[in-house]
């Protein structure tokens, strides 16, 4: 009767949910870990310093929307990653880390770099799932769903502890349970009243203007959101991370009039983005004061933060996106070039773009 | 030129957001808050032990889906609701809890109550939103984020914290800012290839369940469930907060067969439930281990836990269950009491309500 | 050969460590330990509400040196304690407190009143140690550990932590390792520069006074302090908790001339009380501002607070008070009644008292 | 009457506790800090991780027991310095870092690098002391209270925190209080009749060990343990921290038999050093199971740990090291080196001198 080590169990529990990259620092106790994950056919990347180790492995997630894997050792091996946990979750990226940690029977003792708090305590602010598997017949089990949480609802880090002596136990193999695959996550479609409300709000604006987030490169809605955009002719934003969605070279793009779009615009359809600093929090005098947003985000929590909007579209990009696309289409919508915001916008961008310019071809030494 | 004291912003803030009732227990730093509270016309009832004010707080947050408000005072005021605070954040009740601190220049001498770690800190793990306003012109901002946040997406428990020097502070009235109602919490509706896929799952079954748990209470969907409940005769059971959605004396109401209900269904529709210990976690021998779980819920996080369901449907109760609705209606589906399944809970049924009933009338002295 | 089971284990631990009182209430899933430390023959008292249960715990430590425990069940069992564990952690009262948590294969799936964050984390600001044994083999040891951090030191709170199925794991009993008994907490002496020097001050003193906390009292220092009162006829106040160690009969007393004395003594010996909120934080204006503190204090982090002490003994109030009444004596010090300062505050306590005797004797009914 | 804003009021308070180092990284709102700090005559190091500038500064705390500081900018900045201040918290270096923080009328709304939960309670896991000052008049004292909490008792960390807008916020100069100096740590002495018992094993020891623990070096004993070492000819071990309190040359030293010593000695007394992992928790088979341990050390909760010590001593090192050599003396104490166990101890440490000597001369390629 074959047996199994806890390195295997958690390697193989990687692999079956589809992991594909592991990027850490190996060291006492996860460097069998290591190659166990080797083994079971996953890359693994060896870093350095565990603080990029995290950075690197969240961006495989957000690109990729199945989570890169950070394994890093005890104590500082963890701490280190810290900062890339917290950047992972508050931008909502998913992200799952992986540390080892001092054998249960020197807990209390001074083990080899033990925490106290437990690393489990330390990591939970940067998380939105942390635990430690109690036996090594539960380690699928918390894999899944380590796996399911940090992808599911808005994304963001979980977190696995692994003691030595676990990742070393032995048993039979059959001990261990078959888990399920984490399902895709589920879709979640917008209210069709506030979809109409939103319509109708875009229908009667003078100075409309789309801002495209980071929430619409991450579900992927390239296709709904370029199709409301070429049929509507609306000239639209990108946040740093909601860059191309829409490519910057399109002629809606108004990225060169930015703050005059912003501080102009009257209806504002704010597909993924968040209305924080990076936004000037929506308010005054970066926004009009009577600025409309229609807000299209996943979380409900994120809603109406700051500032008001008229309508809050709890939903994914995509159906959301696309049902106000139909609408508008069937409403033969379409804000010329021709109007005079269109005109303010174009002429800000030339400006812009031509002190750009002259600045780019100015050779006087510094 | 009026002033105003923070104890009148904190009261005018509370009514404004729609808050009717507080329980409490006054007391330093929060004596006048109390009297504030009831001057701006809100509902004052004073309690005897923090520990069930805060128990009350959270049941009317329950029942109306305007939180509750309890009001404590300092250290031992506040942990003494934290029982109550940990139940409503479980339970997915929205409440506001309200607590009195050491004033700030008495931080870190050993001021009166004064908690470290902070009471915000300390506050936090039962929370979805904890903070103290860091001036008097803050605190309508933080009132509404304070009561959105317990409100919106899966319901919980929210904290501020008022240090006594600020509930002192006086300001000219018109520095203090205006803030917004706090908007009723956005819908979400289903995908609908998942309502497609639950129906067809539900028109196939041999020994269809339907349960119905505290999210379909909480979402008012009352007439949706009945009306489905009703048109296609699915035998159902309540979870105990989830009792009265449809009336125990329904005849489709199998509570006196739940065991073995739970344990034969070959398909479940789960509205607002989860596969908790209360529902023994999904898994057999309570369940049959092929069973197919149709899961309604209204968070992501909650779905495919502890059991991989069949479909999972995120989604407000009441669109989602209409929208089956209506599919299994237009199929002319009635899970007619003629067949075998329904004989059998009958059956059971009836031979419950007899053991039970003799025993009732067992008048033999204990 | 013998079986053993967790229950017992932990039964036996607390037994040997000299527990004699446990306050708690019973349920899932630490009913049977409540059974197994009464047959370990150690006082159980039931109790109603496990926040009664635990301020009650607490006060045996502080009486005999000797921690009580409380004994709670999960979840809500636990959070109710939080209450008394603060409490006891502010008062520095040695406290064990120990919970009943879901059994292991329930965690991350909603066991009954399962905790997230998990217990320990949950109890731990409230505790000096809190932690819970990764297995059954090593429960003597953290009841030990347990024990012996809540009582040096500057003594405090632990909190052990045990899941359902710990409690009922069986091995064989010779599998239990022997733990050594907790030996009494060391004593430390305090630096003899310092007890000359602040025997210099009190020579010198022309308003001396005398403040007793209850660190003279938990450090069973009564004959020492009463030695040095008798022989040197300073006066003295008690802190709430310090009174008793010299009796309020004695004619050095003044707590009937309390605010005078505090705001007008020009040298105050502080033993084994804080310069906190009960004592108004030693500012003016309810001390000079020029008055000279001589603080003993077991602990090192409380010297110059809120205020800087002329001298900080951090010592034992035995030895330290022991050595400067040897000083006092070798000087003959003797603060006669016949001093300004005795007058003083005798006319004032005789004013004081007559104010209180003719309000007791005023029969008017209110 | 002249201003002075709180980044001079910061820097001020630095210089006047004695901060003589900062290490760290400015940004956005610590860049007017990092320039008040020099206007303030500190010497500013800019590094280019928070990771490195905070290793770099507790390394200056530990060499000179003055605190250096970490100066980092908000949300990343100060979460990679956390694996400086575990480090120092473990190790029991004083150190001071100061952070940054959003400005606090972004709190709640998503300001830049703002952090939920609130960087105090981030950064309380690896502080003895952690707050963040309520108003520009408070930071002396709290800036006063960090140097004293980190520095007294057993040494760790302190954080405070500024936000953005207290660093600019302007007041007259004399309304800021001025603060004492921290006056240097409280020694304590040990117990005398721990001395005596020390001392009695000490003399009745047939292979006898001493080891030296970072605690040796940090409280600057090299002259009490030098003094001990000669008189008494004992052999001594270091720890790695511990080295240099008596010189690796010295010939009592065998560090070259540490296994055969650590193994085979029946008195080891431990001075200022840890039963942890490095010393194997004192444990067999690295220990003799019989050795009686006299345990010296500043903390009360390290006494016992692991291993039940025959005699611990609660004391500054230099006193307690100075009283047992005063009774060794008195006792003509000397260990011969014609005893058996210094002969074992040079045969052992001659063989593997000879060990590594063949090693370092073999030139064999790799």
């Amino acid at each position: 009767m074959a047996e199994i080590e806890g390195n295997a169990v958690v390697a193989n529990a990687l692999k079956e949910q589809g992991v594909q990259f592991v990027f850490g620092i190996v060291g006492y106790p996860v460097i069998e870990l290591g190659m166990a994950i080797q083994t079971a056919g996953i890359h693994y990347i060896g870093m350095r310093n565990e603080q990029a180790a995290c950075y690197a492995a969240q961006a495989i997630g957000y690109l990729t929307g199945t989570p890169g894997v950070c394994l890093v050792v005890s104590g500082p091996g963890l701490i280190h990653a810290f900062g890339g946990m917290a950047n992972a979750q508050v931008n909502c990226w998913p992200l799952l880390v992986i540390g080892g940690s001092v054998a249960q029977d020197h807990e209390g003792i001074g083990g080899f770099q033990e925490c106290v708090p437990t690393q489990v305590e330390l990591a939970r602010p940067y998380c939105k799932y942390a635990a430690r598997p109690a036996s090594i017949h539960l380690i699928p089990m918390h894999v899944e769903k380590a796996m399911r949480l940090c992808k599911y609802g808005r994304p963001g880090v979980s977190y696995l502890d692994f003691p030595g002596n676990l990742l070393t136990t032995l048993v039979p193999e059959e001990a261990i349970p078959k888990q399920y695959l984490c399902p895709e996550p589920p879709l979640i479609y917008p209210n069709p009243r506030s979809i109409e409300e939103a319509s109708r709000i875009l229908l009667g604006a003078q100075r409309p203007l789309v801002i495209l987030g980071k929430g619409a490169a991450y579900s992927k809605a390239e296709r709904e959101v370029r199709e409301l955009i070429e049929n509507t002719n609306l000239p639209f934003l990108a946040t740093p991370m909601g860059k191309g969605v829409v490519s910057d070279n399109s002629t809606k793009c108004v990225a060169s009039a930015r703050s005059h779009a912003l501080q102009k615009a009257d209806v504002i359809l704010l597909v993924g983005a968040r209305l924080n600093w990076i936004l000037h929090f929506g308010r005054p005098p970066r926004f009009d004061p009577e600025v409309k947003i229609i807000q299209i985000d996943i979380n409900a929590e994120e809603m109406h933060n700051s500032i008001k909007s008229a309508v809050a579209i709890q939903s994914d990009i995509k159906p959301a996106v696309a049902q106000i696309t139909d609408i508008l289409k069937a409403k033969r919508f379409n804000f010329g070039s021709d109007k005079q915001w269109w005109k303010e916008l174009k002429l800000k961008c030339d400006g812009n773009k031509k002190g750009v310019e002259a600045l780019a071809m100015d050779t006087t030494p510094l």
